[in-house]
């Protein structure tokens, strides 16, 4: 397993790991395989999406905070209840291909960490499998 | 392909398989892989969320019915389409990793069988792969 | 890696690729591991879902619309960010079991390709692993 250390600079914000995660799968040596990113935090989560404009980005955090308000009646009481239920809609993992030794994704997807309870300290951790 | 038997009490509920999951990698004498964990239902998910307070699962919950409320114009006629939304929402399987014999997850993470159209009977499959 | 072509017909569309994954394990001839689909696009997703009343889509389609609606003051200038916020949420990889040879779903269950920007030419990626 590798670790990604992801410093975060706001509440919310989405970090691209792409070139972290493609540098792993050329170092591992693996061929063919699967390559599976997860986040081990509860407020933060992991998603794929488009990595040119970061408009869309900030689309996506602008829908999950009207999906997801912070003024409902929480029963939680650290505050953090609309960060737990946005890591739970995106997800924490990733789950990629390799081939041809290289990471496989869409000429528009970025892999990207996603703060949800920022600014902290975080990781994510990087598995490789195959032959 | 192992299988947990997930006996759920009402008609939403958050179940651990936390303990389950990780009594299989230990059984399985995997050193290093991944751990798939599948839902076979269409009424049901599973994800990986807070394990200590559980406020949050049931803010999840509260969340997720104000999202797919159950009185919508839907057109499928049994009444669960709440259900299957959430379901696709959340998601139907968890990959996890594995490394040094053990279930990896985050301090705070557990892995929860997610029941939107209960009280059930159930499954969750948990397929290990590695070395 | 074996590549599904996908046409679809409609903006928002659900193609049912679960006999064409069935159709790639059987032919990977692997007995036991796990099977992973993916969507190289950013505008459409994959899910796991009912099979049979295709109502279910389409009220996943509904509920998908009226949490990500077209009319917000989205920052893209593409106008599909509600593409991109959808796939986020039903995600871009499905992760299945293998097991005996074959493809391990709930006998509700398909796999469903989710076209959010169509009509389009579509692929979805197939990585099998295991023995």
């Amino acid at each position: 397993m590798n670790i990604i250390e992801v410093r975060t600079r706001a509440r919310e914000e989405f970090v691209d790991l792409t070139a972290d995660v493609e540098r792993i799968v050329a170092a591992s040596g693996m061929r063919e395989g699967v390559c599976l990113v997860t986040v081990p935090h509860t407020t933060a989560g992991v998603t794929v999406n488009e990595n040119a404009d970061p408009d869309v980005r900030a689309d996506l955090a602008m829908v999950l905070r009207k999906i997801v308000p912070d003024a409902l009646p929480y029963a939680h009481g650290e505050g953090n209840s609309p960060a737990h239920v946005k890591t739970a809609l995106v997800g924490s993992s990733a789950a990629l291909i390799v081939e041809d030794g290289r990471l496989r994704l869409g000429t528009w997807q970025g892999v990207f960490f996603c703060e949800f309870d920022g600014p902290r300290i975080r990781q994510a951790w990087v598995q490789v499998l195959g032959r």
